[in-house]
């Protein structure tokens, strides 16, 4: 099943045999203070810098996010994504927990973005669906509903399933629903990765769904978190996620490599010439 | 199913929801020139010290391998196991494809070891088993038989189910065969590192064998091989490999690293204590 995602001028396929999807996830102001800084005062130079930045490593596909405190997101999220827009060629994720500064971000988004997030709570459904019908968007679906994060993943399983039933009902075709399994920290719970990883095996083998995921929660409070993170992204993608949420400067090169372990990059080709490119820098 | 290895002083279980043993494989001389050399004049200098240095770096079992031109491994194998065995307490695993040398080997070897490999080639299993048999030893299948490396994983879970039926007809336990999926380089065949990570699913599945396997053959040829093995080596651990063979000095932190990551090191206690030793050297 493959999500067909449009940006200004490019048009990108997630799907189960297709390389990976690198969604870059640095244009967000969450523990960054100077780029909290520069939105609370509407200055969007650097969130233009980071969509360069990030394309040139390899993002196929922006997350925009623009969630800090002072800032006015119905006002600013639309004018970050007509500024990233202006800058890269690639679709974007527009990324809110606020459904008015989604719906202005997506009245001036081109192409066919992808939204992130709903969960399977009731009220946010009703909220974020619509809008995402409406737009012709495609959609993350966090596995957790009215009760939370569920423990098992068989019952994340439950919640993607509920999410995917009211995306239907609302028109939205199943594979423009995409998934992510919620990656919480092992630090906290010793199950938590390998909760992930079941629950991503789940989402492919029973939904046939395209999965993101964020590797960094995974490891906070850990020593040597670069070393956790990449391996937990390795392991992450042998399950099944497609398109990662990440940082490209981080972790282009390990999605690269997983795509030739992966029987996804004929004769290495890819990641042979991404290689050369970093000897060449 | 629990595999158990005994050393000289130690004893090592190998199982799925164990963390996973570390199989040292440094002690051969497969493109080391001057191991090849010392051991062709019965120099066993070298194989005390790689003994040394790989348990030191977190190896739990130790491969022992002499096969080099001009060395007669019936006479050389069992001194070499010797030495090992001497020098450090972990269980050995004694590697040749000369059954003389593996006889002679076995006699002198403490404990229980583990047998580099059978096949499931007819007159490999008629030589080898019987050995692993009389002296109770655990053995390493090779998923390939007479007609070679079958092409697809179903075909290598069948080699393995006749390995499996002729250790057990000859009165191994089932939980003393251990599978290697065989890993080969994707370089040559764009479907190799698939194939045998969708291997190691099946025989942890059909089988529920322990599963070790190499990490470093798959990317031969290839630039940037340190990421490639690292991120083979996550992704075979995520599908069930619980023993695998590699050079501990290179791999035991993303070992540790994957054990966190799949539960099997409750609050990262293994992986913080190995991060603060590496600190602090």
């Amino acid at each position: 099943m493959e999500t067909i995602l449009q940006g200004k001028a490019t048009t990108v396929r997630i799907g189960p045999d297709l390389p990976a999807v690198l969604i870059g996830e640095r244009i967000n102001p969450t523990g960054k203070k100077t780029l909290a800084a520069a939105l609370t005062a509407c200055d969007l130079a650097p969130v233009k810098e980071l969509a360069q930045t990030q394309v040139a490593c390899g993002a196929a596909v922006l997350d925009v996010n623009v969630g800090a405190a002072g800032v006015d997101e119905v006002s600013l999220l639309p004018r970050a994504v007509a500024a990233v827009a202006e800058t890269v060629d690639v679709p974007i994720c527009v990324d809110t927990a606020d459904p008015a500064a989604l719906k202005a971000a997506l009245a001036v988004c081109p192409g066919k973005p992808l939204v992130n997030s709903v969960t399977g709570e009731r009220a946010r459904m009703e909220a974020v669906l619509p809008l995402v019908a409406e737009r012709g968007a495609a959609v993350i679906g966090l596995v957790m509903d009215d009760s939370g994060i569920p423990s098992t993943p068989a019952s994340r399983l439950e919640a993607a399933r509920r999410i995917l039933a009211r995306a239907t009902e609302l028109g939205i075709p199943r594979e423009d629903v995409i998934f992510d399994p919620l990656v919480l920290t092992v630090g906290a719970d010793a199950q938590a990765a390998r909760v992930a990883l079941e629950t991503i095996r789940l989402l492919r083998q029973e939904l046939d769904a395209n999965v993101t995921c964020g590797a960094s929660n995974v490891s906070f409070g850990m020593p040597d978190r670069p070393l956790l993170n990449q391996i937990f992204l390795a392991m992450a993608l042998a399950c099944g996620v497609n398109c990662p949420i990440s940082d490209p400067s981080h972790f282009c090169d390990a999605i690269l490599a997983s795509d030739v372990l992966l029987g996804k990059d004929d004769y290495g080709m890819r990641y042979i010439h991404a290689c050369r490119a970093r000897a060449a820098r």
